[in-house]
């Protein structure tokens, strides 16, 4: 399965249940965690506790500061999700050594999809290689930018999992980051405002699926 | 006055009271946020209600959802504060805008001050035009690098408050800051983790007074 829904209200929260089972995982960033709180995440969990769980923090602190962080969500989530940006040094170390500790996924950021992310662009050299001492479980990298994600592929092989952003409201369709080296899209809006989101996510996973059969075939890029 | 004390634990929300009216206000971040919910933030920010409050998010995201995470903080902080990696397009242009609709102070990252920080530092360039466009009510700059307070004076003015962390722990002075043209330090373990918070508050904002009286001397930096 190849699907994250990202959750942005606590209205979206009703939808665990619809979507347990179709959806590999759910991603919740700061906005909806600030409105349901720790105990409001559990319960959300709780109805659907296979699924990969992601907290977005986009952590972006001094080590010691985002180990806290993810020290608060430990056994709420899978995985957590932080910025390559900040560097290594008493910062990722730190953190990635708290995430080993606690048996939580670190995802670490290795660009942005909106139009403004041209600094980050501007260092991704330096960001990729943060990554690859940090040795985190996954790497995000925009939808809406294939060739971003084909270079954080080439660069850090297969070991590291892709989790791709940008899908639907931000422009990419689903399959395009499949095809180009993701292991997830990352889905929210197309979702989550659907009329049915049931249907609107098993259309995702059927066009990732024909898009998957295509990129199969030889490319020209 | 000069003083901002950094709350990082639940019970350090114990010391509002005891610093109100000696520090000029108060941060907390993601953790404490985590740990105590806008509810209790709101309790916190009723006892000492005059104070500048500072939401320390880091935000660091498309411009949608940190404009999202900044309205769940209406009412309950004075300002807040975000990444200028993130850059102008889609994000910071999004965020300055809701915070001036909402009356909320932004606050833009310009440099960090652990070492990883040196990604940053190679495009501080950029980071300080993209602040530059967005004109934030105030700019982080590092106590532990001086210079870099000293380079975003000279580039922003005297319209910009600049909020100074890294002393104590993290290996700057009281003052020193101060000294090279911030209008605040932030301080947390230093006042929080001391044996008498009202004591050691008071003597940096002494050492602060001493470091301003010696910094109009004529200087040879």
């Amino acid at each position: 399965m190849t699907l994250i829904v990202a959750l942005d209200k606590p209205q979206s929260l009703g939808l665990v249940d619809t979507l347990c089972g179709v959806a590999s995982g759910f991603k919740i960033g700061v906005p909806l965690l600030l409105d349901v709180g720790l105990e409001g995440l559990r319960r959300a969990r709780s109805r659907c506790s296979d699924a990969l769980w992601v907290a977005d923090m986009k952590l972006a602190d001094i080590g010691h500061v985002m180990a806290l962080t993810a020290r608060r969500l430990a056994g709420l989530v899978d995985a957590v999700i932080a910025h390559g940006f900040v560097g290594l040094e008493s910062a990722l170390d730190i953190l990635a050594e708290e995430c080993r500790r606690m048996g939580m996924k670190l995802v670490v950021i290795a660009s942005m999809s909106h139009p403004g992310s041209r600094i980050y662009d501007k260092v991704l050299e330096d960001v990729l290689e943060v990554i690859e001492a940090v040795k985190p479980w996954g790497v995000v990298a925009p939808a809406t930018r294939p060739n971003i994600i084909r270079r954080v592929r080439r660069r850090l092989g297969c070991s590291v999992a892709i989790l791709s952003p940008g899908i639907g409201a931000q422009g990419a369709s689903p399959g395009d980051a499949i095809c180009a080296g993701a292991d997830y899209e990352i889905v929210g809006r197309a979702i989550t405002s659907s009329e049915n989101p049931l249907q609107a996510a098993r259309n995702i996973l059927e066009q990732q699926r024909r898009c998957r059969r295509a990129c199969r075939e030889p490319q020209q890029t």
